[in-house]
């Protein structure tokens, strides 16, 4: 498994600030946002004199209150469709656990979230990534297209629906399309949705299990990490109507007991969030999103599409190689005593050489913040020894 | 992956508790014993607005304070060696995933903790049981022929020291053995230590760490969750001196970004526990682990070596079949309203029909309820149709 490009930038940002210099943070997916009131309140009331096991598939008090949470997405479940997991990674990896033998292929647009890989790597199976273009703004193209991609050891295809790294927003078009190919070649539909509730067209989140005549293909992943700014206390969920999948699952959640408690009472609790919480939080990321597309739109060659959700944008430079320039940003460039920490693209695709003057910028920042690393950001690129316009 | 015997008395034992039974469960790993104050009392003192990631490695705070616990058992390590995981079974699965190929083999003393194999199967590696017995104890053979289980593609040996299920614990020069073998052909020793403060002989616990000359190829496995009974919180660690080891296993813990922040305040908490919490649970399960092995060994037909460590121990009962006899409790037997249930040995054999006369007992109950289960496993041995003496 290589090393992630972000990973590698890690000593040369702390080496930056052992030289003074203060790192505007654009790369990394730690919300900013304050963890609610009422989640931050369950801990203190936490009165156990055992902190015991849970059950292995979560607490079920905690399991139907989420019933009601996605009722209000028109998504209908039972308690029992909803197996709690420690984060939404474990249920990224015991999903492809549960429904991959080493060989089978999982079909991944990209970019994607890098450690996607990692999990295929760890169960053997094999990603196929299939290659969506910045030009069209990382839109899927014709089904007829995507359906190329299709071999006989094709057993999933996994998204991440709004998308972490670009933002993308899959149409009603294109999710229908992906419900025929998954219909017709009964494939695994993973279906990443932990940005649901940071949706900016107006229109409500379609999710895959929205889609109808595979109910028992599709495995939603969701996470309350971004959605109520706990990405500390790892809980997530993997949400299934196929009774079989469900049952495979349980054997990877017994074989690690169960999922934390903590985190579990926390999040049950946090479910009780007031509508203003979200309703703050979206307008804090719509204006974020607003003023950095359009300050990076108005850098002399650069260019992002208007991402739909989640709180990422992969953009374009001129610049060589955004590996090479990341690195740059942290040993060679400041300003005013401050830089920029960014992430290449090169870690959200599977082939090499492919992205290489794109990189991903997260708006966890408040906007003076956002301000200022764009100014960075324009300041970094005029004297850039890689500047390719 | 077959279901665990286990598994499939839960059904029965909810019916039993349906029909007014009370069950006493000597079958689970959950102590009864309160968590220390220390840990329950951080709970209430975090005082942070965003509940967010930690480290992929864990706190460092937490690292550097497992130095000074690791040193009181001799064990000497900077905290670098140390990485956070999600509970000790995410270390057992990150072990196997950073060490072993596809197709790789792990010899494994049996009887054995029962989810090593899941974490074998989710990572193709193959395990490779070696049969100990119940008529010595569950002893190690001479080195030589524990010698003959290994091929050229065995990789590693995996042990639990003390041992779950047995109480086993392994002798100086059964580690000693084991150390030389693992020196002459270069395997991985991975051991599991979780029950480390759990030893009733006397004489201090010897960790693989201990073994000379076999610095870099011990993978040690820990976890808070019995020493402190803290279960639910879901933090261990995996230890080792060997760099490139580490780094695999970071790539995994990366791509699962964080082990549980709230859990790791609570351990990092309860690491100031006072030696009197200790002294005192360790009492409480040596008193309960002698009343109950002399009360098993009083029952006629029936067998228990004296477990040295942990809280469990495997009896051998006169009945044809653990598994029928383990349903049976539950579902046809009662006395005053009352059963017990346990863990058929089956599950922590690898190889079918072994162990089918014995089971598993943990002495997590307290010593007038545990007086009751063995009342309890008397009158059901006296009336047991299957019983074969």
């Amino acid at each position: 498994m290589p090393e992630s490009p972000i990973r590698k930038l890690v000593p040369l940002s702390r080496q930056a600030i052992a030289r003074g210099v203060k790192i505007y943070h654009l790369n990394i997916g730690q919300p900013d946002i304050k963890t609610p009131q009422v989640g931050l309140d369950a801990l203190k009331k936490i009165d156990r004199s055992i902190l015991e096991y849970t059950p292995s598939e979560g607490l079920l008090s905690l399991r139907k209150k989420l019933v009601g949470y996605y009722k209000k997405f028109q998504i209908d479940l039972d308690a029992e469709d909803i197996i709690i997991t420690t984060g939404g990674s474990e249920a990224v990896l015991f999903a492809m656990m549960a429904c991959l033998d080493p060989g089978d292929e999982i079909i991944v647009p990209e970019p994607a979230y890098a450690n996607y890989t990692a999990f295929a790597v760890a169960c053997g199976a094999v990603i196929r990534p299939f290659l969506l273009n910045i030009e069209n703004g990382f839109a899927m193209p014709p089904a007829e297209e995507f359906e190329k991609m299709i071999t006989p050891r094709t057993r999933a295809i996994l998204i991440s629906n709004p998308n972490n790294p670009t933002g993308y927003l899959y149409s009603r078009k294109e999710l229908e399309d992906m419900r025929d190919l998954v219909e017709k070649y009964d494939l695994y539909l993973f279906s990443d949705e932990v940005y649901r509730e940071f949706c900016y067209t107006g229109a409500p989140h379609i999710s895959c299990l929205h889609l109808e005549g595979i109910r028992d293909n599709v495995i939603l992943i969701d996470s309350v990490s971004k959605r109520y700014s706990e990405c500390g206390i790892r809980i997530g969920a993997l949400i299934s109507k196929n009774e079989q999948v469900r049952q495979n699952v349980m054997k990877f959640c017994q074989a690690r007991l169960c999922p934390p408690l903590i985190g579990q009472l926390i999040a049950e609790a946090s479910l009780d969030v007031h509508e203003s919480y979200m309703e703050k939080v979206y307008q804090e990321y719509l204006g974020r999103r607003n003023f950095m597309i359009e300050a990076i739109n108005k850098i002399p060659g650069c260019y992002s599409p208007m991402p739909m959700g989640a709180f990422y944008t992969v953009a374009r430079l001129p610049i060589d190689d955004a590996d090479r320039f990341c690195a740059w940003l942290l040993d060679s460039f400041e300003y005013d005593r401050k830089t920029i920490m960014v992430a290449p693209a090169s870690g959200f695709y599977s082939a090499p050489n492919v992205g290489r003057n794109e990189v991903r910028l997260a708006y966890v920042l408040n906007k003076d913040d956002l301000a200022t690393a764009m100014m960075l950001l324009e300041k970094a690129l005029e004297i850039y020894p890689g500047r390719t316009i």
